[in-house]
């Protein structure tokens, strides 16, 4: 294997496993698990194993950074980094705010004081109220395809992010919200809210990957019943298929979290590479098809019939306001 | 992407997407979930969306016609179509059946006032039989390939069906059966009957996209279990494991899957196209391997042993009769 | 199809189908479950159906042997061979008990008056322990890779093994343990021990083929959960998820075993076809990247940090006998 090379995200373009045949290689990795380990570079392995604990008492001891609608908090004690979504009235991803999160993702990666990072909501009542849908309608061709690729990017981060991922779900979390929440390692839900992927209610169609969350989740034949009827799942609902792993009181949430996480005492190296070879064939699935299924999005969103369903909710949003 | 090509199943010799590498798309669609939507005809899309329902009303309120073992029940208030299995005395799929099944599901398929199918059986204490056991033994070399040929053809379009179809389960459901049921989007079956896939207790094998539909409704481990034993669910135990969706009194059965139907209002095209990229890569699958199916199904049965294990289970059913 | 050649293990270099497109035929294979049963060997339909009960009367009524720490049991009036592992102090897997175990499990195969194999413990509250540490800390290379070669071979002829296969669990059961419990075809453990791929906890990786297993029986959600913090379910746990099919009190073990196998009386070359076509795309999956896979675990073994928590674990596990 070539030295330096690496198999997780920042070898994109790279070759990650030496093969005799190139052909065979790139199969195999379009089939089920593949053993992913055989390279990856020091910056990877420092992302997910930190620095000394020494190093990182040099630092200072806990900070609050604020910026694009994100409030980051460092806990230097424990290694836990708290991202919390700011951005009213809903936490709506619009294609600044899925830039500014790939990018802040990206920071915490690269963070070798950072073990784990939480992931929760600083709005009252809502988690993630998903996608921007003043995205979608009538838009501007080449601002949609780039909210699309973002809405990629970030994701991509977040699902194959090194570091152990838990959320924090304060509020509602329906379509991209349950996204988010479901790209975690662990989800702990406030009581009385709702979740699931419910894009056909909109007139949408959830994109494959999405999907793919949502069968390993809830297997086939559940997913085929909840994605057909836009089915959203009440927190006691989720916890009893899986969608979420315990449902608590409101302000319970944030502490069961950090109580989960004190328990994750694991080797670091052992966990993130047990995530990698999990997850890797889904958002490697993704980049390996991006253009597509950017593509697929755009033609489904010029819909004539998907426009004016898109156009009467976003009326009836507005009436609701008023 | 060229105009007038059809991602669904009309278009099968066609190129539904236009990628820069051909490989690497039949290879993409191999593999997972892949965006599907891209490209569909017209005559698709109407078959989901329908006609406006003035041109509905334009059509006669209700029919009920009866062909080939068939009773098909036009709704024109709720747009419904009842599909009643009627062939005594068991509803057993052989040749002629499963080319009238097939071409009535056709008819369907492309009525624009029909938004939803139930199919279920005319006849008493049996949903359906399965394959037709005389199709399998001793069999013509010729007609035995149109019979598998049939069988394939009429489940990938029941699968992939663009409406809403439910199965009133209101009898036994074994093997082929099992199979009908599963297709479905929902199933609500009687209490006191039992349903699955009982291949081998006959000495046979289910094939691959029987057990594939099983594996996504009961997982690999509980497939295993019923599938090397044969194992068939009474209505209780199914609705424990998944495989139907309520149980209720038999006369309650139509009644129940009506008031399901009526509460599935989602916008027809997001519904339709969710539940292909769902389903899609099952019936492609057996869409290009349709062959060599065949080829294993006929290897299958000419073997010595399993036809002496047909004549016995045979000769037990003209015994019973005496 | 040409004559002689096996779609069974044994025709591992041979062309099991004969396409008009070979690489077709790769593709297909490498996708989903695929028809496997168009051709197999003599040889291998004998493994399962075995011989007629004339013959086998002609053999002597039971026997049992010992060697390379495998009791072989035969009871010749039910046709099931227990294997019992009888390795002091915890049946760890080292590369001579490894290829004891493939070499044994072959004879049994190809053994037609066997039906059923029980593979069990003769060692005191442990099943299995699992692979043999010392093969791991600070290993001989080229003994290193003959380790792994051995344990995937085991592997792969203990889970696509055509006859019935039932695990006693009578003991502990973590990482490999749970392996050989989780190839088999049924499970009953013992009330009061545990089970799961608990490898993140010494500091490593559990390999792909482990992964793929655990998935299909947990689920892919349930499997992130338990891999990455490295769980052992208890006895009682384990029933709930699936991991075992039944926990009775440990005296009970093998009897509840006998019982299930005696009401496994299905055709049995439909059985063990039915079995192949279920778990051949996992074992084919392993079997065509076996060399990567190798080199995959030798370079993991090879990190600093996985090499310093061995050796932390040995030294722990020394102190202990102390």
């Amino acid at each position: 294997m070539r030295a330096g090379t690496c198999a997780w995200n920042c070898g994109r373009g790279g070759s990650p496993l030496r093969y005799a045949n190139a052909e065979r290689s790139m199969a195999a990795l379009r089939t089920l698990r593949f053993p992913s380990c055989l390279a990856f570079c020091r910056k990877h392995v420092n992302s997910i194993t930190g620095r000394s604990f020494a190093k990182c008492q040099a630092r200072f001891l806990s900070s609050v950074t604020e910026r694009d609608g994100l409030q980051v908090s460092h806990n230097s004690n424990t290694g836990v980094v708290t991202l919390s979504m700011n951005k009213p009235p809903v936490n709506s991803l619009n294609l600044e705010f899925l830039q500014s999160m790939h990018k802040t993702l990206g920071e915490i990666q690269d963070d070798q004081d950072c073990r784990a990072v939480i992931l929760t909501s600083g709005l009252t009542n809502i988690f993630c109220a998903g996608l921007d849908i003043t995205e979608m309608y009538q838009p501007d061709d080449k601002r949609l395809r780039e909210f699309w690729t973002s809405l990629q990017d970030m994701w991509i981060r977040l699902y194959s992010f090194p570091k152990t991922t838990m959320a924090a779900i304060t509020g509602h979390s329906p379509a991209g919200g349950a996204l988010l929440a479901m790209s975690c390692d662990y989800r702990v839900m406030a009581e009385n809210f709702t979740i699931g992927l419910n894009e056909t209610k909109l007139g949408i169609v959830a994109p494959t990957w999405f999907i793919d969350l949502y069968v390993g989740i809830l297997g086939q034949r559940l997913s085929e019943l909840a994605l057909q009827t836009g089915k959203l799942f009440t927190s006691e609902e989720a916890l009893k298929v899986g969608l979420v792993d315990q449902v608590v009181p409101l302000n319970d949430v944030i502490p069961t979290v950090e109580k989960e996480l004190s328990e994750w005492k694991i080797p670091a190296l052992a966990r993130g590479m047990t995530k990698d070879v999990l997850r890797r064939i889904y958002w490697r699935k993704l980049q390996e098809t991006q253009d597509v299924d950017t593509e697929s999005f755009v033609f489904l969103i010029k819909q004539e019939k998907v426009q004016q369903t898109l156009g009467l909710y976003l009326q009836s949003l507005k009436n609701k306001k008023k």
